[in-house]
């Protein structure tokens, strides 16, 4: 018998997309991913370079269970540059990517029975991790075509047991970016119920819409003392498998992760974070550039051949690596006779049609949204949105 | 407010000697680290090369949550020869070093309430791990001089909550190694009583009774099906920091492992499993057996040293890398004017007065105990322990 909670968790949906491809491109079928949440294209040689070194050097030994202080001090600058602030690096942690991070706080933060504030559709961990904390999480639909929360709805949903709301912007997968007087709105809530702010920023090197991120921080300084901002170096560096994140946040959530470390997987690679201290020192930003550039330019392209969708307008797309797509007109435009009645049946035809593997907006909380990435190979991802078109749009004459 | 679990876990307690070590060396002070929990050498070049290999291929995205098939593969190859029975990849999952391991399995089995037994002198994080989960550690103590527990102990400590028995032969801190009788009782028990047994086998590479390690699995076939078996590549290939260990257990373990590590760490790093992956292949054995000779040098030396402590026995030392000493007599033996009381006090004055960093047993839920790492640098490790056998004789003359 396993302990009850395993039974709450749900295996990852973007896995499973992911296994789904495999499996067809193992029966000799050639699939295109553009479900996997990572741009293809290679590691800066930077950070290639740092690692080298530093196997080379016989690094090998255990660091402090919250990472070199060196590196810890390194992103404590980095973050100062980007948000304006004074970080120490008593407010850093490294993380086994941010998903540790997240998972440091949940632990911190929450005790069984709290409730957490979630925005949906929302990447499956967060409730996940909400549940394994044996929390309670409460979501608030964002809708589309901005998928930007409601103020007033978040408001509504908190009771006297919410202690933290996750917020996620840019968000996976909506690819929506907050305005700014929304994260403000939202700090002043987090003011005036007591309530953590946990902010998955993971994706802040992907802003589309003509700005650049800006972190709820900065958004609402005085929201400081009461926010954990998580964040990664896995999508703008292109090293999701090499896991290496960071959070940073005040010193009694810090020592909390020191104590939670120690008994659960001890430093990050060592490996990975010299590769990426190497990188912070050296580093001189043209390797974000053009991964940003090459995203834009993704994005442009793409936009362009998911406007011949027929019944289902083109996404937003301001941040992050995804298209999403509400597909709500979709159904409602096909014969009551289809077979093609959800989202998953959506996702399994264009993975078995057009060789296309995406994930459904189920896996996110979501019962009609579709997720595209466009951190696939640019010779891959044009022929393969062109199939989804043609899929899409085939699909109420069959 | 943090949330109550934070409150529950102690600090790393070899952790705080090494640093307690550190700001000693950060004033000036020549220190000898004989705290660390590691061999104090460099990695094999099979590994180093697999690693380089993999990075200058651009190795970087995700691997599946439990690893590799590859390597959770050629794990199951290395369990099959070492242990004489079949071993399917589906029985093994990657982790982020044992550790990772170890809560895997406690998440996947423990429920609120709950109770574990844990042989103790034990590493803290067993009961840290097991209170995360919201169970109850419900310890054994293991006697001197052979720190082997009596079976009688533990079957008097079951009770209709009990669930999990948690062993670690090699044992650390103590050097026990359990011997085959005592292991088939466990097993005996265990079915008795329908008890899982987690398995820590993490310092397997380290016997030095004459004989090899020999897993419970080994001893007492019939339980495989309720055992988890936890090792790691750390100790042996001196990767400790790299964070690359594995377990192998029946497939609903396997399956729950995979759900926790996607909402937790995700993979393993990418580039530490090619590294072993690769080791596993081109490996002659040849470093890990240099390694055995090189620590059954130490301990032979090392032992030599401390049979000229007067008031205490030299330790077994059966295996792991540790000297495990008994400091009962030695407290017996002064003077009840003595400001020295405790193992810490003993700890703090071989700090500051011998320049050696050791481990108190307190750290390990032990009032008498010390524990002093022989893994440290030939050339480190003997005129340490001549301060350390000089600084106990002292004692009771001051």
């Amino acid at each position: 018998m396993l302990a009850q909670r395993i039974a709450l968790l749900s295996g990852s949906g973007t896995a499973a997309a992911r296994e789904a491809a495999k499996a067809a491109a193992a029966k000799g079928r050639r699939i295109i991913d553009l479900a996997a949440g990572e741009v293809i294209t290679a590691p800066p040689v930077s950070v290639r370079e740092g690692a080298i070194t530093a196997i080379n050097a016989g690094v090998n030994r255990y660091t402090e269970s919250i990472g070199l202080p060196s590196l810890r001090k390194a992103v404590a600058k980095k973050l100062s540059t980007e948000t304006g602030f004074a970080w120490d690096t008593d407010n850093i942690v490294i993380t086994a990517g941010a998903k540790q991070g997240l998972l440091d706080a949940t632990l911190a933060l929450l005790n069984p029975g709290d409730e957490v504030i979630i925005v949906r559709p929302c990447w499956p961990t967060f409730p996940s991790q909400v549940l394994l904390a044996g929390a309670k999480p409460v979501f608030v639909d964002a809708k589309p075509p901005s998928y930007v929360p409601e103020v007033r709805g978040i408001r509504n949903a908190v009771t006297p047991k919410t202690t933290t709301i996750i917020i996620n912007s840019p968000n996976n997968p909506t690819g929506a970016v907050y305005d700014r007087t929304t994260l403000q709105a939202i700090g002043d809530l987090a003011i005036n119920y007591d309530l953590w702010i946990l902010s998955d920023e993971c994706y802040s090197g992907f802003v589309f819409n003509g700005d650049r991120h800006h972190s709820i921080i900065v958004a609402h300084p005085g929201i400081r003392s009461r926010t954990i901002l998580v964040n990664a170096f896995s999508k703008e560096l292109a090293i999701t498998g090499w896991r290496l994140g960071y959070f940073a946040a005040p010193p009694e959530i810090v020592a909390a992760a020191k104590k939670l470390h120690s008994i659960t997987t001890s430093n990050a690679n060592v490996i990975a974070q010299h590769a990426i201290l190497h990188h912070l020192e050296v580093g001189d930003g043209s390797y974000e550039r053009e991964m940003h550039q090459r995203l834009a330019a993704a994005r442009k392209a793409g936009l362009k051949i998911l406007s011949k969708l027929e019944d289902v307008a083109p996404p937003r797309a301001e941040g992050s690596f995804f298209f999403y797509l509400d597909l709500t007109p979709l159904f409602a435009g096909l014969p009551r006779t289809s077979s093609t009645r959800t989202v998953d049946d959506v996702a399994r035809i264009l993975l078995e049609e057009a060789g296309v593997a995406s994930v459904a907006g189920t896996t996110f909380g979501d019962e009609t949204g579709l997720r595209l990435s466009f951190g696939a190979p640019p010779e891959e991802l044009e022929p393969a949105l062109e199939k989804v078109v043609a899929t899409l749009n085939g699909l109420k004459s069959r």
